[in-house]
């Protein structure tokens, strides 16, 4: 593709001579070759636009570059994406349709188009979509349901009786619907408590690899539409998660938290069970987060508060060494000169 | 079953007219149909008690609900588990006994009723104890050993000659045995030691999903009888761990550390290595703990202390600001005073 | 093998009278029996001295023991870990060469004394070098590339186009190449942003069980030679890690962040997207790193700071509840005083 027609594809404006040139591929900054194209949208790469060999930048705004041509774009971010899915290139499988080595039982439905990657199983009464693929040894477990379109990596394990929604996209490694962590406390150890729900998981989402997710004790674990979580995240049973979260990698979320819409959780974070978290809140990597918080909020630290607050304590605990030795010696000075007064 | 024969069974007095009615199974209090009972054991759930369309509440005490009937026991969560025991209503495998598809090797030995699902394989010298069912492709290393009437669900890796006792339930995605972190430095890299132990699985164990056990260096690593293990626990080489441990998710452990009887973490811990955790400590959700727990101890915070110390830290942390505040302008106020009193 | 021939095979010098005995094999002081030897390297251990059974000690101190042999050595761990080869002693798999039920693409190559477990797949244009050993159920991507002499324990996956070095060892439920997290905001959703890149693992890595490395946006997220990963760690796309990195388990490393040569991770650490780590730098267990680390420098705590700073902050919080009540005792008695001296 002409590095012109590009630009015009992502909707940008192109400046520059090499309209004609032909764009190979996408890099990045610091990367790429003389024919191709990358993005630039976060002031910690501004050191490499002047460096750069990229037959041009889609950038937000008119930069100093070395790269000879620049695509100029209301949204760089959404059109560097838009580019990548032009050039993907990646290696097909190989696997495609049904493989004669795949398992599925005679009590299973699978739609039409669905490929069954090597050593994948389906269990009884199982349901898969039209156009889904299961990859190389997923395991599809008793009257589990996944919807058409969807993507399951190798090596996915979905349990009994899990719904999955069309168009979602698990990773390997990813597990849905384990036991939750119930037990009774008993002298003679601990009593189990049967985890008889499910996990429903809404359409468009995405799990990331080695990911956890708990069925119900009784009714359902849900992963809310267009929800997006990164690899390692444990979601315990009962939790609710709304539609449109981000979840970084290595957050849990303890048993039968309530997650709003549009909630975002940078990495590690940790939620304490039974609490609500509000609408468009923002929980801080790390974060430790012992009770609701209300839509809207930011919160970091542990145990978690308001950021401001987070930023403001931090400040004056970094401080605290110096600050307490100016005390002390004020406090020390002022008691000689009492002593000394008398 | 009838709401009557229902209390009676869990031993508790049902308070109501509606004994006659066929309960169809358990529910939350928010969600229970007018068939179904709930339970009620937490405060924080004590706004659905009055909106809930449940035909009974399991509840310790008398309350206020909107439901007519009551079923009061001593223990409401016992009841409530065993409740569940009664309406499970899972959808069963439909792969049952050893499937045609699964690898066991001629040197390795099958109990009685033994399942192996689809893909699953067993390793030369492994023996799987009677009853025990192992999931789709799940994984048994040369000479490992299963217990009896143990339960692997889909996508288990046991590696070489570790040892599983008797009921150990094993979610999917775990790893049992793999090689402790170990290397000496060295100009060329880091050389491997290698990790020439197993894990020692006691009887009636559950492991979460996508945790980790690693093998000891020399000698054993330990989960003790009826500890349990949430999801992406990791364990490290040569740690010990006592009977009767709860392990909330995403939870760490160091090498060599001994964990004593009934220890309880909260999730996302993390725990030095080395050390030594006393019985029945309570290690709160992200201590950071570093160094030994007396017996019957509660720890929180970074680096971890005692709950008490970490509470009241935290609150002198928190007004730090204010308080810092305060002691400047005294200060100042003084030293203004002081100036003007020469 | 004699415990004199062992000393000398370790490089180290026999203090005692038992140089004829034969050694049976290696254990801990705490449960080494008569005829196993054992290491003192670590002063942790130092109680288990005066009561160990072992036929003999390695140190690299003459130290007081009821063993009757020492074996003095510069460095105890590396003669350890050479002892430890010596003494292996694991059940070899009894499944060798191609496993029949393992399912290669005709598109695929597989080189010279390769051993691929049962229920392993290799996908179309993927190449694994000789001597390599791919684990039960394994899942070779299409495109991807193992190097010679690779270990892959059952259970991992390489997705599409991911390229492994040279005797790379992979523990089970590790993910190499899933998407990394990158999502464009929109009004009706989250746009995927594809993940068009790879990942690079180079020569002598080991990987954990259960970890997870995501394929880069666009180029490479590279795991440099000689670097060592534990458990449950992560590592987001486009991360380039140096060679001889020791990386904890259930770390987290952002996306783009640079991890210089030789550095040190404890366990549980959190990393921040598009920074800089310097070479030898080493972050503590369960910081959380936000910025750029310089070279050799040691940081801890949240936000880290250096460990210096740590320290001393520390110090200052634990004992600020005591210290604001003596404050504010002060500053109450000087107010009376004040108050009388008018």
């Amino acid at each position: 593709m002409k590095l012109s027609v590009l630009a015009e594809v992502l909707g940008g404006e192109l400046e520059g001579p090499d309209g004609e040139t032909e764009v190979s591929g996408i890099s990045t900054l610091q990367n790429a070759g003389h024919d191709q194209i990358c993005y630039y949208g976060n002031r910690a790469y501004q050191k490499y636009l002047t460096s750069t060999k990229a037959l041009a930048v889609i950038s937000g705004e008119r930069v100093e570059t070395s790269s000879r041509n620049l695509i100029i774009v209301e949204s760089p971010y959404l059109a560097f994406r838009n580019a990548l899915l032009i050039f993907p290139g990646e290696t097909p499988s190989g696997f495609t349709g049904i493989h004669p080595s795949s398992v599925v039982h005679p009590g299973a439905e699978v739609g039409e188009g669905v490929t069954l990657g090597p050593f994948s199983s389906v269990d009884e009464c199982a349901r898969i979509g039209g156009g889904s693929r299961i990859g190389a040894g997923t395991c599809i477990g008793p009257g589990a349901r996944i919807g058409e379109d969807c993507l399951l990596y190798p090596g996915v394990s979905i349990y009994h009786d899990c719904v999955i929604g069309n168009r979602v996209i698990i990773h390997s490694g990813a597990v849905i619907g384990s036991d939750g962590f119930g037990f009774v406390p008993d002298p003679e150890g601990h009593l189990k408590v049967p985890q008889t729900g499910i996990v429903v998981i809404e359409d468009d989402v995405e799990i990331g690899s080695g990911s956890t997710i708990d069925r119900a004790v009784v009714g359902s674990t849900v992963i809310g539409r267009f929800s997006k979580l990164d690899n390692l995240v444990h979601v315990a049973h009962n939790v609710l998660i709304g539609p449109g979260c981000l979840i970084a990698a290595q957050t849990g979320i303890a048993g039968s938290t309530i997650v709003g819409t549009g909630v975002t959780f940078g990495g590690q974070a940790g939620i304490n069970g039974h609490i609500h978290i509000g609408d468009r809140a923002v929980i801080a990597a790390q974060a430790g987060v012992m009770k609701d918080v209300p839509a809207g909020a930011t919160v970091s630290g542990y145990p978690a508060r308001s950021h401001g607050t987070s930023l403001r304590v931090h400040a004056a605990l970094i401080d605290l060494p110096e600050f307490r030795r100016k005390v002390m010696d004020f406090m020390r000075e002022h008691s000689i000169k009492e002593e000394e007064g008398k």
